[in-house]
């Protein structure tokens, strides 16, 4: 079997063990004589499952007791929406930071539900870092404060998570999400599509805080619906069961590598090698300013687009694939999410060494 | 590898050719290195992968070029709102057969966004029929009028298929789509979660004719969003890609074994064998009265609760699993989706016969 590495923004790379357990489990999970895609969602041996995976991204993340895990459908952009039906009935206000084209995108879904407002923006610089955040600058007022702790398609990242007091803070984490330790508490909600860090594309995992749940607005869709799911244990209706389980046998795979602390570690490696290789370039140069630089995507280009798409296109008989940047940022862009080894980090560097003097 | 007969009402029972397929590719697809779960949705491996699939539902219902095919997340119960969220805006009002359990969900999730009536309903005799449809009793000024065509949980089918005249059918065929023989103009829009007939939890299929488009609500999420859907080719945001491709696998044993007239066939004898046995029998009896009776699902007790739970254990032991009812239905119930081959139906009727004599 031949591999690649495998830069893709998400849906990207997921740890080979987990992929190779669910091959062998596919037709017969565990003895059972059935497929876990052929398991009733209300089934003893598929609650199992379910559990196992929740309990590990309990364990993953520390999640206190007051929080609520639930296991959706409909992706960060189902959650778009289901934050202001859920959260925006005190004073129909909230605050969003424009970070990024998917914080963008967030605000313009909430505003469908009630009165939004940019409190930050680096939409101007096209997104190339965090905006600052003054703090006085929020809304008391506001139900919620709205954060995307990563931003995928700039390569930007918040280097510190803003105090909103007493304002719930919400979160889409669907980028870096597991890779970094983050405080749970200092979140009202988190909320991330599992496609990048959890597991494949059709789930979302949304974490509240049990107190803001029941503020929902009554044209809340049951499937949005955080009380509805939370008394249902996420069964309200039939859940993505078999993604599901693919997340559970990702995040098994990240425990057994240590847990959030040793991957964030692995990550940070990673993340410089790759930076320090941009920066000691004469070809590339990061896209993202410095401070703000994400550990999950790392955007550069050469500044010449014909020799950013060579670069792609050799990349890619090298083994190398997905590293064209997204339309709206160009140039590159290297996702090097928990599953993307370092021998993969390895291998693009020494690729763009050799780019770079001419010798590919 | 041991394999048993699931008779689950959903998640159910896939074509082992198709489970087979899905482990061989799982780690590298196609020699392209990587997983279908691990392919950016923008790629063109995937795009290939999801046209195939939209294509395999075009030709298998013969659906006609102006009704376009969405393949979104949260299951039928997210389309529960997104139909009148949808299609809501002309008079406000709708017509709902309820003719069961889900149909009455349907209903009642409906009346977030209009006005909504019962239009006719088995409600009161506990669903064991589908009411009577008179086509006099019909708001012709009604935005749609909404049927559930197989009801899952009691075991009933619309043995025909209403006249709504100008007004919009909309059907939720969850349970008994590509089963049988449908003519798609009869309907405006069908829509129908994948794990019966179709493919793994996590995608529902949603067919509309493109007239209908358009319609929406102010207040409709973007994933909910027929007209943005169609607009984006079902991808505004990260398809549940895994599942799809699943769907392609399950559909192209469909198509392979002749499409629906031949599944048509072998179903009508499969649900002929297992009814021809309970009308046999001194033990056991039908719940839905015969003109309705499902194809899919068959429900049928013995009266006796204590013989029907020791019915569906000792069932279990013999490898005939997941065969008891539904809690609102009470007794026995045989899923028998289009995956369940005529040996699981043969297996369980040897069984019933057994165990009415007192043999097991």
């Amino acid at each position: 079997m031949n591999r690649v590495f495998n830069f893709a923004p998400g849906p990207a790379v997921m740890p080979l063990e987990a992929l190779e357990t669910a091959a062998r489990e596919m037709t017969s999970y565990k003895n059972t004589g059935v497929s876990v895609m052929e398991m009733s969602h209300r089934s003893k041996m598929y609650l199992e499952i379910f559990e196992e995976t929740a309990a590990l991204i309990h364990d993953l993340m520390n999640i206190p007791g007051e929080y609520q895990v639930l296991l959706l459908q409909g992706g960060a952009t189902g959650q778009f929406a289901a934050v202001p039906m859920n959260l925006m009935t005190g004073s129909g206000k909230a605050d969003y930071v424009d970070s990024g084209n998917f914080a963008h995108n967030a605000m313009v879904e909430a505003a469908k539900y009630g009165k939004v407002r940019s409190a930050a923006s680096s939409r101007e610089i096209n997104y190339t870092r965090v905006p600052e955040i003054d703090p006085a600058q929020l809304d008391p007022e506001a139900d919620y404060v709205h954060i995307t702790t990563n931003n995928t398609i700039y390569g930007t990242r918040f280097a510190e998570i803003p105090k909103t007091g007493s304002v719930p803070l919400v979160a889409d984490m669907s980028s870096n999400i597991l890779s970094e330790t983050y405080d749970v508490k200092d979140f009202g909600v988190i909320y991330a599509g599992a496609q990048k860090n959890i597991g494949p594309a059709g789930v979302v995992l949304v974490i509240v805080r049990k107190d803001l749940l029941g503020r929902e607005m009554p044209i809340t869709p049951n499937i949005l619906n955080w009380k509805k799911m939370a008394d249902a244990d996420s069964m309200y209706n039939t859940p993505a069961t078999y993604s599901i389980y693919m997340a559970g046998l990702c995040l098994k795979w990240l425990r057994n590598l240590g847990g959030v602390p040793a991957i964030e570690k692995i990550n940070a490696e990673k993340a410089k090698l790759l930076y320090d290789c941009i920066d000691d370039s004469k070809l590339f140069r990061g896209v993202a300013e410095k401070p703000w630089r994400s550990r999950m995507n790392v955007t550069f280009r050469t500044g010449d687009e014909a020799v950013d798409d060579a670069f792609v296109k050799e990349a890619a008989k090298n083994g190398l694939i997905n590293l064209k940047g997204h339309r709206l940022a160009g140039g590159m862009r290297a996702s090097l999410y928990n599953a993307m080894p370092a021998e993969g980090v390895e291998a693009l560097v020494a690729f763009m060494k050799r780019f770079e003097a001419g010798r590919v």
